[in-house]
């Protein structure tokens, strides 16, 4: 629908409401009509229209509406495992042919044998090695197509559905609410902020300078054919946990004054968004849905809720159960 | 004026242009009005007209209208000193009093005797040891009050204007062509992007998120007092010559189509948005108004230009005249 026409639409509801004396509440009026009525959805009305009430205790000016999304578990489903190791497993079989020798050599040999337990094994080091051969020695531009062309064919290994029809139509549009109100959103994740650039824009409204992840080092060189930016294997910046606050400050430059995240590697972003002066919003999705998605916290491996979900009451974050705040999860639905 | 009057002054014009058959061309409708007409004007506007057609050969869509400017030199005056370079040295004479031991110690002692050379002499140490004094040891918060506080009244040490009254009139006139159109436009500068993003908005109209620079480390702390950003001394990020296209990738995710510099720092980012496919913009600020400004480039300690002035004509970049170019130099005049 049409900005026009829900506004229409809602000049009429309102001549309606007032002829019938009734209260007025058209699903054309909701903002997050994915969203059950509850406390959840409660807060986050109550939090916008606070801080956009002019002249209210809790206005806040338009250039300081900074809100901040985790990426993994809070945009989109993590499990069974992050997409971007998904992406990363893809790439090592599609190159298998090339290296014969890594029949023999972890981490390769547990990843063609599709066994994830035994990538684990091979701990940091493991981790740095599939990182250098899929992620580094080529062009941002050749990552940039790589990522793009896996993105729109991949799947879910258990639903079978495309990475990008699993993200969470409620978490959509709280970010399309918030940009209505003129907030200014970014993601902020512990994912390769290359990874998500090439897609943000299109699955969630996000452009690339609106994203913060972690990142590998890039060197600019120039060519026979001209300037290149080569990622290179070194690690520059780890987005997650206590980075995510650092990560705000480098490339946002303003602190939150609302922030999302489904894990303990959100804790600090939370706590560095709620313990800033005036008012605030914290909340946490809470995976708690094994019907429609998937039912985890403190025992996973991806996307572990712990600490963050003891310290929530003290610190006021609001848990949103999947399963009772969410009418439908993905668009799809 | 209003965009309204404007616009409708505009109309006016027309009307008028048509009834008498002649070329319209009110003071009005000039988004460039402190440039005098000539190349430089013309290669801007030639630009913005080809990019903003659509359906003309070198339209380029609203999302990739990237620009990205350098600051010191390109925006603002980098003469006598970096304005940077002048923060520091005032920070270390007014913190001179509780650290007596600074008057036998350098750099500080030349600092503090005013001996420029004797600084300079003291090389990458001693300029390590200015910024791990007057740029880190201290939170975000704090350094952002600092800055904040100074540059309210610290003057240019030749004219006595303010810093910030020390920007270039025609350059904010582009930046804000470049947004009407729909430019999403960046400033990546050589300078700490934490020492530029206090007064970018209010100066430039620039938000801290589309400031560009280099950095030291920040540390996540929680004190007794709430959690902090702390600032360390240890360099992350140089946001220079090669740099600058490696700090564009990092903090805004897309090659610019218009990049205007004015120094061999500049060359990369130059040349990394000039050789991208499609129409492109790559423009050089070339001081050469001792009269109005300052006259230098080749021999110059702040902002060298001598590659980048060579390359120019090859690479298709525009000099721009400070002399001749330019009506007015700075908001006063």
């Amino acid at each position: 629908m049409s900005m026009r026409m829900r506004h229409t639409m809602s000049a009429a509801g309102i001549a309606l409401g007032a002829l019938l004396a009734i209260p007025v509440a058209f699903a054309a009026d909701d903002p997050l009509p994915a969203w059950n009525e509850g406390a959840s959805k409660q807060a986050i009305i109550d939090f916008v229209t606070a801080v956009t009430t002019e002249g209210g205790p809790d206005f806040v000016a338009v250039d300081d509406r900074i809100a901040t999304f985790d990426n993994d578990g809070t945009l989109w489903s993590e499990q069974p495992m992050y997409v971007q190791l998904a992406f990363a497993l893809d790439e090592i079989r599609a190159m298998a042919p090339d290296h014969p020798e890594w029949k023999d050599t972890e981490p390769f040999k547990s990843v063609l044998a599709g066994d994830l337990a035994g990538v684990a094994a091979t701990g940091k080091d493991g981790l740095e090695q599939i990182i250098a051969v899929t992620h580094a020695g080529m062009t941002t531009d050749r990552f940039e197509d790589t990522v793009s062309a896996w993105i729109a064919t991949a799947r879910n290994a258990r639903t079978d559905r495309l990475n990008t029809e699993m993200i969470f139509a409620p978490m959509v549009e709280v970010i399309d609410y918030l940009k209505a109100n003129d907030f200014d959103v970014y993601i902020v994740s512990g994912g390769g902020v290359e990874f998500m650039r090439p897609w943000t824009e299109k699955t969630y409204g996000i452009a690339p300078g609106n994203v913060v992840g972690s990142s590998i080092g890039l060197k600019y060189e120039v060519t026979d054919a001209g300037p290149v930016l080569m990622r290179e294997a070194d690690v520059d910046f780890i987005d997650d946990g206590p980075g995510k606050p650092v990560g705000i400050q480098k490339f946002v430059g303003k602190r939150p004054i609302a922030a999302f995240g489904n894990s303990d590697g959100d804790y600090q972003m939370l706590q560095w968004t709620t313990t800033g002066p005036g008012r605030r919003l914290g909340m946490i999705v809470h995976h708690d849905d094994a019907a429609r998605e998937f039912a985890y916290d403190r025992e996973s491996h991806f996307g572990k809720l712990d600490k963050a979900m003891d310290a929530a009451p003290k610190e006021g974050w609001h848990l949103i159960s999947m399963k009772d705040d969410w009418k439908r999860i993905f668009p799809g639905d």
